[in-house]
């Protein structure tokens, strides 16, 4: 549990900062990089909160989210040249964050009692909507709408927690496979991507 | 009741359709149209069940509004040559559509207690914040904010109908006069419009 | 009580007819701009409502606002030029309202069993929400995301109240105080970004 905790940390924070510096580079002051790297890191949580009834959302349980995007604020302020030019490596911990939003959320969907489809579509919301909504308020058409592989990842890696589940995996495993799927299917995407852009 | 289930789905299917093929149009990949063709159908009623605590949304607690929209994403994908020459006739069914998200929009907010002008305000936001968001996540200027009579046919709709629940008509009359009047309306304005871009 | 009532009409008044105008400038309809200047009106406190499961929110609970929104839209198509001469004189309006906003939405999330910090949060939402929809449905970037001085007033205003609250001060010493600051912060910047336009 404590290990998940921090996973999830780590996830919230590297979306916090790509929203704060995205913010930035559509000529936001400090409040704006906040709002948004806050809202890409959480917005997906807050979504599934309002659409199970689950209230409040986790960024008004704990102030740990307001610290987190406040620290990608001052990322986005003073590093974001260091921060690019690290985004290889960061993408790694992207696609963590992006595999266990889509297991943290199918799990509380499914607490909720929603059956498996409808958890899968929660899982595959809290993982997209905050990125989603970054490009919405920045004047953008959303990036996760554009490129599929994206949310192919964390549908494909929604499909084999329901199949574990059916089979009676244990827990431990059924996460440590799920995140497993959602991040080799991203960072072969992350590659092709690259080597397209590159042609 | 039967009967009012599927124009229901029918009624989604087609704004589903319009979400998709718009969709498209903004180099969307296949998830971000079956996304918009989904929100674009349930977008409405969506925001009716935050506003009232109905919860969850309706596309949560049926599977068929994902494969409708899925459909729809396949139309789009495969089709959107043949949509274009159907438009005219689609666009009857869109009307019917629009005209019965009223009625139901305003049924579901009195049987949770609004007022009859709340819900005539639910049952116009259950028929048009579909196509805003449609609008918004597509990046443009929505388009049920510049064209009035699209809203004017909902709001006149739902007036006829606390109208006759005042004079106590029967449900089936209710209904059937409701549509009428929001699909009469709608399809002089497209016949009008139609007229004005052709001056 | 009642000075607060009329206090927050007021202030609602002046953010509708705010985003009414917007949305006269982006061609909108009256429909259009009875939305949008709802949306401004009302925005900040919808979310917060749907943040605390406080439903339904308060513009489908009193016709009032429907009213006032009405009133918007008619001094936006017939007023736009009048509103534009009495803009530096309705800034001050605007001024209090911004600040009448943080403590009515600081109040309720308390009296919701929020922490005060969350209640902060809760405060500057209900306070910026409904600026930053209008220009997210007018397809632009949000001022408020911009223009830091904005945001600032309302977390200094919300900090100050924290501040009273903890000294044990009386409510209406509490509510003038913070009030009071968040309209020096605002007309201060408002003064001085009318200097920086001019140089």
């Amino acid at each position: 549990m404590n290990l998940l905790f921090w996973w999830e940390v780590v996830g919230t924070f590297v979306f916090c900062v790509s929203g704060a510096v995205a913010a930035r580079g559509k000529d936001m002051d400090w409040f704006g990089m906040f709002v948004v790297g806050l809202i890409t890191g959480t917005g997906g949580g807050m979504l599934r909160s309002f659409l199970i009834g689950d209230l409040p959302p986790v960024f008004l349980r704990d102030p740990l989210y307001f610290g987190i995007a406040g620290l990608a604020t001052v990322i986005a302020v003073a590093g974001a040249g260091w921060w690019e030019r690290v985004r290889r490596a960061v993408s790694v911990l992207d696609a963590f964050g992006l595999g266990l939003f889509v297991v943290t959320g199918m799990r509380i969907a499914q607490a909720h009692g929603l059956a498996p489809w409808a958890a899968l579509a929660l899982g595959v919301i809290s993982a997209t909507f905050g990125g989603l909504l970054r490009d919405v308020i920045r004047n953008e058409v959303p990036l996760v709408l554009r490129r599929e592989i994206y949310a192919t990842a964390c549908i494909a890696g929604g499909l084999v927690l329901i199949g574990l589940d059916a089979l009676g995996s244990p827990e431990g495993l059924a996460l440590a496979v799920t995140t497993a799927v959602v991040v080799t299917i991203r960072l072969l995407a992350i590659r092709y991507a690259i080597h397209r852009s590159e042609a």
